[in-house]
């Protein structure tokens, strides 16, 4: 039997949602992760103190006793300012920022990237050292989205040279090549985009639980993810954009776009390094990496995992998770708290 | 009010399945278009002579008193030679060669594409001058597939100099440019690559009723399409690849790849050719480059389209169409027969 043991894994990019689904979907990733960087794009986003302190308290109602840190995000606005934000520094981790319509609940969003219409907002961040979490994709056509946002992250790391930036669940070669040119970027990758491409979204016949946003890409695509992950590059973190849909919204004509994986995530990830000979780097992508980018001092677990295979349920509440059905081949042994 | 007059026009790809759904598609079609090459991929494929006029009679059963011809196809087999072909020539239009599992039906294709394999056969058709119809995508990946083919194409094209090869539904601008470096190098394209790119089938929420194979490809591959097309290459025929599947199948996960168009092909070029300034092209792209290319006397029919909207219904039988519940700005006026 092989084990990977893994301290304060984080996934730096989380959907939890609100309501039921927020009581279904928390506990899963509060069992196994320390901490989750947690999305504000629910209805309405969450855009200010109160909602923000009003949305962490659900939070760790549904997680119940688990030990669980949930880094909050508010939804970037042009005209957040320091009297706005100084006062609620310490509470945040980060400001996610979505072009407007670009996925899910993201209709407030920015439209247009002026550099001088965000750097109010932006030098502020950049002020109180807070990160700003980016969704880079332009409204171009589908397989170039991403690659077309890439001179946008580009222009504001140049501008911004003190503001940490992150560049959201990247799915493509060139947004891995930007990271080296530029201190200041940094990248999470989801689990997804390290498995596939849009093969097995549409290449045999249409799989609407593996359609997201960004879409999953092209082959060589998909390798430069995988090289950059397994080799522990110290620039990209581990976020699942485990995105909870309900089973009639994913299997209907107008699939919402999202993969869950929060449950299945880390021994995947471990079958994945451990395959691919790398097993010691996986702490380096879902904890080290994070924990020194965002200057994280997240709560003691510990989580053994093993390659025993497990079968993934059919479904979690009414949420279909990748693999449903499927045998994967770790499974998680225990999870223990100091 | 515009009107645009048709004169025998033909699809010449299309699916009318068999059964129940034959009796639901095979009189739309027929209502419409003079007459259809109908494609033999049923579950066993149409191999024989038996099993061709066993098919055409059900079809002719189908569409009852409709004025329609419908064009049989052979399921290429590597087997067929002098024999088996000459007795059965006039009852075949084309054969149809699918590259093993590529797509609906095809589990019984060619693997590989060995030139000196496939010569006996595809020399036997060259002389009796039956037109070879091939599905050209490999098993690359999705948005490579036909691109990857056009090797095999020029291959074939080279070998068989007076075989006539369709280069069935083309998607890309590579297919495109191939047809002008071969004479016996043909094409035909559906509706819905006319109109749409990957965008439209995933660029947004998932759309299942516009998944099909080969995929919708870039914005320049429809360009270079529609270009052909409204010009009047005359090269290119329309073939709709209309193919219809129950609503189940397409709206759940593994849904299967075709999109339904058989019943609103005809308003929709015409309102498409007419939008470019191009409507008199329309009845070369829709009947004469066919009849042409493969020396047909298609059925008098004369079909009269006006620039009146329709609403296109939401199902036929348990058919979802392309533009289901929408208003197109074309519709049929009048059907004509001598």
């Amino acid at each position: 039997m092989t084990e990977i043991i893994l301290h304060e894994p984080l996934d730096m990019h989380l959907h939890l949602r609100d309501g039921a689904m927020l009581r279904t979907v928390a506990p899963l990733s509060a069992h196994s992760f320390s901490g989750a960087l947690i999305m504000p794009n629910l209805v309405p986003p969450v855009t200010d103190a109160e909602s923000l302190r009003a949305y962490r308290q659900r939070i760790r109602e549904a997680i119940g006793n688990e030990v669980f840190e949930p880094y909050m995000t508010l939804f970037f606005k042009p005209e957040y300012d320091l009297d706005f934000l100084a006062p609620i520094a310490e509470e945040l981790t980060a400001v996610k920022l979505y072009p407007a319509g670009i996925t899910t609940n993201s209709e407030g969003g920015v439209r247009g990237f002026d550099i001088e219409e965000l750097r109010p907002a932006l030098g502020v961040l950049s002020e109180l050292g807070i990160p700003l979490c980016i969704h880079g994709e332009t409204g171009g056509f589908v397989m170039d989205r991403e690659k077309e946002f890439v001179p946008i992250y580009e222009a504001l790391a140049d501008a911004f040279p003190d503001l940490t930036i992150i560049m959201e669940h990247i799915t493509d070669a060139e947004s891995i090549a930007a990271l080296d040119r530029h201190p200041n970027l940094y990248a999470t990758i989801t689990l997804h985009h390290l498995l596939i491409t849009l093969d097995e979204v549409a290449g045999g016949m249409l799989q609407p639980h593996l359609f997201c946003k960004p879409i999953a890409k092209r082959p060589e695509d998909r390798e430069a993810l995988l090289n950059a992950a397994l080799n522990a590059h110290p620039k990209v973190m581990f976020g699942s954009d485990s995105a909870p849909h309900p089973r009639h919204a994913k299997e209907a004509p107008g699939c919402a776009a999202g993969v869950f994986t929060a449950p299945i995530a880390l021994p995947v990830l471990a079958e994945l390094f451990s395959r691919h000979g790398m097993p010691e780097n996986l702490q380096h992508f879902v904890s080290n990496n994070a924990r020194q980018i965002y200057g994280l001092n997240p709560p003691k677990k510990k989580v053994r995992l093993i390659d025993t295979p497990m079968r993934v349920p059919e479904k979690y509440g009414e949420v279909v998770p990748m693999f449903a059905g499927e045998e994967i081949g770790w499974s998680i042994d225990a999870v223990s708290v100091e």
